[in-house]
This record gives structure tokens, sequence and C-alpha cells, in this order.
């Protein structure tokens, strides 16, 4: 399949590297700002991956992946061009944080409202499905890296798009039993709003490999 | 030990009930609009339980726990009397849910301060530790239910609070190992959040029989 991705920092990267690995051609997007580091990761990637702009790389992608920072995606998306998006199932992995106000991070979006909610808003045309953004780009494209049954959130107000991403996932090695589709693109507040809590962890753990699990019922008590 | 509980809903007597089988003396205050449960609880609960107005409560306890409805706690303490909480620890269980706005809840406070900050700022005197916030009440006394090493969360600005409540937790039932201390009260905006996620969980379970766990890196993994 063909995906477009546009941002092309850690996330963006890490994410092409693994579905060009797995067979699919990648077209990363970034601005001329950007450093370079599209042209950097093509050069290192396995066939199948390309480099242009972020409406290049929309346009290209059957599916459509957010990784730009939350607080611009907007822009990004915007600069992606509407008419790229029209159709397409777009997967926001993007937390929309702010850190400009110093040591304590916070959300440009929360609590009534989501960053997931705001580009569904936006390019209403577009299928729209949070999925990736609470836990680190290394844990994303490898599951087996943390231990025991930790979960991947999906959420989106269509169903067929969500079911696409399920399958995706399946095919990155997250099973589906582990895959919690938590209902409508509204969702996407408790998962953005997760971003602070995984911050604390993180410095907690002195680490990124871990990540959330949903503890059962013990089969024992009634 | 002498524990004073404001708010006499669910989980301040739930909360009350397990520690008075623990042994402690418990005195649930609430307000005379509050339809006679605490006086029912004390009927049905075992020796050491006992009921009084918010102040009669806070006075009582060594320690005071607020089991109030998130969105009017500020008001309960104030009526429960600053100098009924000054110089004690207080254990913050409330999350700061609104519900007014139809069936998608939301917090009143949220992102950039949090319900525990609030408290603290309002009674500088008093130690508050945030806590129990993160799951059903049923599952805060009895850990057990639950499968798995799945977590509790404790944040504040005083490091001898939070070692006491670690302590109360290690009594309950909470190896402390699975006591997560987060730093400071600031920590709250990540878990009064997660009540947003947990809501959620809850949907998609039809259960509250659940909680949160933190999945570690995989051993063979380097």
């Amino acid at each position: 399949m063909r995906f477009g991705i546009i941002g092309a920092g850690t996330v963006g990267t890490t994410i092409g590297s693994k579905l060009v690995r797995l067979g699919h051609e990648v077209v990363i997007g970034s601005r001329p700002s950007g450093g370079g580091r599209a042209a950097a990761w093509v050069a290192e990637a396995d066939d199948g991956a390309g480099e242009g702009t972020p409406a290049e790389a929309a346009a290209f992608g059957e599916v459509v992946v957010n990784c730009t920072p939350g607080a611009a995606s907007l822009e990004a998306l915007a600069a992606a061009g509407e008419e790229n998006l029209a159709g397409k199932l777009l997967i926001d992995v993007a937390n929309p944080l702010d850190f400009s106000a110093g040591s304590e991070p916070t959300l440009t979006v929360a609590n009534d409202d989501s960053l997931g909610e705001r580009i569904q808003r936006a390019f209403p045309a577009t299928r729209v499905v949070k999925a990736f953004n609470t836990m680190n780009s290394e844990v994303m494209v490898d599951p087996s890296l943390v231990d025991g049954d930790h979960v991947i959130f999906v959420c989106g107000e269509d169903a067929e798009a969500k079911a696409r991403v399920s399958d995706l996932l399946g095919e990155i090695g997250w099973p589906a039993e582990r895959v919690l589709d938590l209902g409508g693109i509204s969702a996407a507040r408790a998962t953005e709003a997760l971003i602070l809590l995984w911050l604390r962890l993180a410095a907690l753990a002195g680490s990124y490999r871990f990540n959330f699990a949903i503890a059962p019922p013990a089969p024992d008590r009634g």
C-alpha cells in the first residue's frame, strides 16, 4: 500500500521505516525548513522510501499519517492540502504538547476538545483515526519491546477506517485483542491527555520503553 | 489511627468501612442535605464508625480523606474548616468531573491546573496527597479484585505525607512496588485526566473491575 507521512521527525521516520520494511511504499513529506531529515531517511531506508513536500506525500498516500508536532499539525495538514486528504484515511499520531510554559508541559487543546477532533472538523471529507499516540515511537512499531499485554488505543468516527487501522496494527505486530477501540474521535481527549501521565512515568522510570496495560478482574474473585 | 472522611457517597463509605475493618476509628462528615447516608453507614459498620458534620469529621481525623464529588470539593473542604485541616495529611480522592454538558463528561479544571493543586493552594497549611482517584472504590480498598501488577498513583509536595499514604496503602493491600510516586501535586493534572480514559474503558468493558498497569521492558529485548 502507499503511505504518505507528514512530518520527518523521529516518529515519522520510525513509522516510515517500519512500513517500508513491511513492503509498503512510503513518501515522507516535510517542509524545506525540515533540515533535510527526510532526505537523510531516504538515503538509509530500504527500497520504497521517498520524500517530498507535505502536499506530495499526502497526494501519494492511499493512507496518510500525521506525525507532526501536535501544536503545528493543523497548519502542516493545511499545507498538505485538503484535496490531497479528501476521502482518505488519516492516522493521527500527534499529541498537542506545549512546552513553552517552562518545565511543566501542557496541551494546546484539552478536556472539552482535542487535536483529533480539530483535525476531523478541519478536514470533514477525511476519515481521521487517532492511534499510536500513547507510547514511544520505538514501541509503536515493535510492541515486543515491552512485556505483557500492553495496549494501543484507537478512536474515530468511521468504523471501516478503524478496521483498516486495526489490520495495519496487526501487520505491525499488535494482536487484535490488544487494540482497544474507545469509540468516536472525542475519545482523543482521553488518549491525548494520557501523554501527561506518560511523561511523568518516563521521568520516574528513566526510560521510554514501557506502555500502558489494562489489568482485568481477578479470575478467582467473584 | 483516627480518620475523618469528608463525603458520605460510595467512595467515602467504602473507604470508611475498610479503615474500620483495619481497626481505625472513622468519622464520616456530611451535610444535613446528605440524605442520612452517613447514619445508615454507621448503623451497618463495625465498631469505630461515627458520623458528624464535615467540620466534626475533619476535627476528629488525624488524617482527613476528601471523598466529595470533585466539582464540590473546595466548598466542602471550606465547610470542614481550614483550622480543622491545618497541619494534617489530607488524602484527596476526588476527580473534578462535570457531567452537566450532556453525555460527554469533562473536567471542571484540567491541563494547566488540577483539583489537587487547587486544594493545596486553598489550604497551604495542609499536606495534600492525591491518591486513589484512578480506579473504582471497590478496587481502591481491595486490589486483589484485579489481576496482575496494576498500580496506584500518589503525588504531593510533602515526601513524609506521601510516605504515610504509602504505609496506609500497604495496610490496605497495595504492595510498595505498585505505589507509583509521580512527584509534586501538579501530577494530579495527569491522574485526574486519566478518569476520562477510565470512563471510556469502563464503557468498553461493561465493568468497573479493572485498573491501569504499566508494562515494563521485555527482559529478552536489549
